[in-house]
């Protein structure tokens, strides 16, 4: 099997490469590309060499699968020269992601959505929502789902390898030039996350509305998510506070999420899910669970995931897994 | 006018000093106490050398005034003796925030309640409650108040100067050795301040539902709280979903915002409310505010407070100007 990567040196690529390597997946070329700024670079992958190269028509024949994560201008160039030279694209960024052709796959929620692609592309959801929707999903089986606000935590490696930079440079009393964020994040939080439209609410914190209606398949599902920068490298915190159909106590609750694939519940009496600890990791972490003092079918948590893992490259190589093996 | 200080040497304390020169507020001689790890220290304070003692019975005597913040266990053994000696107590501690007979008071929101002290002492509330019943009530003023869903992230400065020690080290590759926190808060996120209760809520959660609700004036409020230590020196933020009596558009919930003492709003178009931008000011910044995409009776809102000043210090001083001019 033969997987191209575009992006393959960015802070979500190199990640892919990573989690393509510790998997049982069995992959035995990659073809790295990336922009001019990083062709010709060599990166090792199992044990050997790979030279970095530009996308040109013709790099993805033989290509079973594609893995993009070079963001949306790209992938809407290039998903359908991919898709057409037989590849099943993965595409990580917001492009295809409202394309009612192209399914939007958290492989845990709804992977047998993954079959139904009649463009060739499956998308990759955003971050924060694809470890939400982990958590909800497992809530959603035994007590159903009717509203959740969220309140998001992300991790500077949200906005790529730049964020990491821009947080180390002014952590060590530099101005970050080419910082991606609004303000200076070091010893800081940003409430603002992508452009905000004419009702005040950002793209990203619409995207988590749009793209949890969508993967739970609850179209008329109320979502309010409000998206912070937080000076944190890997992993995304969300406090979310979920309307049930039913009430849950907080044992049925952990019950339920225990039970859900890809969570780890951690309960009260250890340490809380923490972004330090989940980074590295596959499995999105949840804890805090409380119902609410005053709405007995309002339960709150606090979800935890490494956002370059389950927030991106994992999911997509869990969606790549499922793809290989049909 | 004679002014003394319990805790002088803290966070607070020294941000109570502060506060004090700034205003215009007659005070002629303060009286530092702090425990005996402090006593002797000098303080410089309009120009002139004062010396920290210990507090001990009498040395009230003469005091106008006596701002407290040395925590509870201090508050408790000493704010009885300050107001027997004729001081009239406005105790930072959570000691008195319960107690029926101690006024707790957000000037701005129910100053005069402050007559209203049959035991001497008047309650400052807790940081995060302080600037958020603050944007909150400029709201009920115009649309009443039902619930309110609060996600906080707050500065280290909010444990005391051990706090902000503590995340120093920690970005320096340090251990931080008396850390007040349970784990590394450098580039992390912890979703715990105090201690859960039986319920999974802290003590910390609770404090925001029981303290917005008596100063409000609302003891049927539905409130739940979720409260995150984040890696920010000084400056608690706070996103509020708000559910109000009836529906109000942006529009008229910043003019009703902008007209509310205390409140400096912060529309789109301008750099949001951030924590760095607030340290060592005295006013709450809103900003962000949003109609909740499903719910019209629900706004979403960002709070920005420095918890040294307005979240402490400032409305302890602005209660004693109150008392001043009684």
């Amino acid at each position: 099997m033969r997987v191209a990567i575009l992006g393959a040196t960015g802070a979500v690529g190199r990640t892919m490469l990573r989690v393509l390597e510790e998997r049982e997946f069995a992959v035995d070329e990659i073809v790295p590309l990336a922009s001019s700024r990083s062709a010709g670079t060599q990166l090792t992958w199992r044990g050997r060499e790979w030279t970095v190269r530009v996308p040109e028509p013709g790099v993805f024949e033989g290509c079973d699968i594609a893995l993009f994560s070079a963001g949306a201008a790209r992938s809407r160039d290039w998903a359908p020269v991919a898709a057409s030279e037989g590849a099943v694209v993965i595409d990580n960024s917001s492009a295809w992601r409202r394309d009612p052709e192209v399914p939007l796959v958290v492989p845990e929620v709804n992977g047998p959505r993954i079959a139904d692609r009649p463009k060739g592309i499956i998308a990759n959801p955003n971050c924060s929502t694809i470890q939400t929707v982990v958590a909800l999903e497992a809530l959603r089986r035994v007590a159903g789902l009717r509203r959740f606000v969220a309140t998001t935590f992300q991790s500077v490696s949200g906005a790529g390898e730049s964020g990491i930079v821009a947080l180390r440079r002014e952590l060590e009393g530099q101005t970050a030039e080419g910082s991606p964020f609004p303000a200076p994040i070091a010893r800081n939080v940003i409430p603002r996350i992508g452009a905000p439209g004419e009702t005040g609410w950002t793209d990203e914190e619409e995207k988590m509305r749009h793209e949890s209606r969508r993967i739970l398949e609850l179209p008329e599902l109320s979502v309010a998510a409000t998206c912070v920068r937080v000076p944190v490298e890997i992993g995304h915190s969300v406090e979310a506070a979920v309307e049930l159909e039913r009430p849950l106590t907080v044992d049925e609750a952990y019950d339920a999420l225990a039970r859900m694939p890809g969570v780890e519940v951690v309960r009260e009496g250890t340490r809380d899910p923490l972004p330090i600890d989940v980074a590295g990791r596959d499995v999105v972490l949840v804890g805090r669970v409380r119902v609410d003092p005053d709405l007995p079918n309002v339960l709150h948590l606090w979800i935890v995931g490494d956002n370059l893992r389950k927030g991106a490259a994992t999911n997509a190589v869990q969606i790549a897994e499922r793809v290989a093996d049909e």
